[in-house]
């Protein structure tokens, strides 16, 4: 199995709700480091994974709706918490609506599978892995 | 799939027996960066993996009962290499004890995996995962 | 010249006010994992630069005063911008506060210098330094 | 499941064919900082999954077979791309020659799987996984 | 004393002239992870050191300059081994003539110092400092 | 200013005495991460500051004196706490002697400063800078 991974990130606002958040209920921020991982069982015919700077513009362009906003003004996440694992899950389904919209080319058709990790910090971080 | 992980450290002396250890067979010792991670299908009512300052904490108390410590005299370890593998084990082992006896809340009995790296150094780290 | 650095971080929201600040004028946020070094030309009678638990210590209450909040309802940041450099120097000065009032011990008045480094993301940080 | 990972690096010119590498279809280069994975369920009777420096050395000199070289000149590349993916394939499958000829000693019969990542930048990786 | 850092990066090939550098006097290669940082003794009316984003901009035009090419064919380096060290230089004095020629804008006239370092790899990086 | 940076690691065992080390006290270990960065204002006849091979060979033999050990039974340490900081200038000055020598050369009688880094954890370290 091969895979490819890029790294962006982006800068947000958001707070949580639920006692389990203790004083991430207030409103706060995070910086996410993103890495998405794409993969697939075998290269194509030019010997690659997936075109990597499509890739990372895919990637970016993902990030680019989500960074320099407070996230708890985005209809798109009305009622529920922003997680960072919740937020791996949105970043990698958005990734997989590109792909399959041709974004990443033809041959990232071949792609199995992706992987979506954001770290908040030095010492924590989330992921979420789906197939395509 | 879903994970979260934390990062945490321990710092110990150790001497292994064997002559694949090489100077290793010497009284020497370890920084080992620590890294938990938690795994589950579906995200909990909160939309998160696990409540993650209870996991960091939980990942802090067992570390607690290895750091500043000499492995070589700890009777959990009589007999055995206290290899970073492993260690890994033990550590990924009592994180699971924990988890059943229900210190990262009810919401963590959904967690199915866990995983944990222990970095000795910038050029070597070794892993240990299992099921729940 | 001796120095020793601890690292910590913070999660907040802010926004810049500025045609230079693009779209970081709206509401988002930020993590900082933050280093705070600690100078000076001799150790001290237990050869060290400073208690390494207690300058840690310190440097959590201080980022404990910011971190899971919104800056811009700060009365301390009203009218200014909370850059990375900017909030660098707020965090250098209030140590040094804390040091001159005996916080990280006796000892630690052998200080000579502070250097406070704000990472943003993986791609920028900026660092303000002064003497004690 | 557990794993060790050791990390070495080369630094070696190439350039790629194909539209869909851009200016880097021109001759330019990369430090690949390389993580040599090892995958065993069982421990072995020292309570390893490898000899660590021997897997180190084993990395080292299938490293050494590329490093400080121009890989458009190397036979063995006639005609392919020598993508990150590539190389990745390339340095897991002479790892596994090496290991089953018992460069890495009896116990590294044990082994069960090898993951080989190649950083390219901060921004960039790929991996290639196999069974043994 | 503050300071802005902005990170890029740049895939060359080169070769060395001089026993000194060994296999290195071969046609190879390098990412060198670039790190420009800019320091001035005051903020200034943004609260800032430097429009960041042009900073970044700029780092990546210079670095565009030279990127996914075979330095060994730049005029600019005829006769002049490009160590690490080297390139350092060059990359600063040429941030330092887009700062003077209005690059950066009319606040980064205030800056006073520039440093870059680039890293080769995981274990080895060189750098370069010089006054405005 | 120029400077060349190498990195290279050791495995410790050790203790220390006095209330403010807390569990420190007892016989514990670390791995150190160190960094051994050489500096000069121009570079030699061959464009570099030092020859970093050498250079990397000169700290690893400094710290194969010290590596693999408990630092409690070198009489080079009796009776003074080997912190991080206090073994980083060691390491420093180790490697000062070995330059008046002439271990790294004629050429490297131009450096004029060197610094010395110990990174003990992902969250904590030392320096020790001195001329030559």
């Amino acid at each position: 199995m091969f895979s490819v991974t890029v790294r962006d990130h982006m800068m947000i606002a958001h707070s949580f709700r639920g006692e389990v958040f203790g004083p991430a209920q207030r409103l706060h921020g995070a910086t996410f480091v993103v890495d998405a991982t794409f993969r697939r069982p075998d290269l194509d015919a030019d010997n690659i994974v997936v075109d990597i700077g499509r890739a990372a513009q895919e990637l970016n362009a993902v990030l680019g709706q989500l960074t320099y906003r407070n996230l708890d003004d985005d209809p798109a996440f009305a009622g529920i918490n922003t997680s960072t694992e919740a937020l791996a899950r949105v970043i990698a389904d958005r990734l997989v609506e590109r792909i399959e919209a041709g974004a990443l080319g033809d041959g990232a058709r071949g792609l199995t599978g992706i992987a979506v990790t954001l770290h908040e910090s030095h010492i924590a971080w989330a992921s979420y892995e789906r197939a395509l």
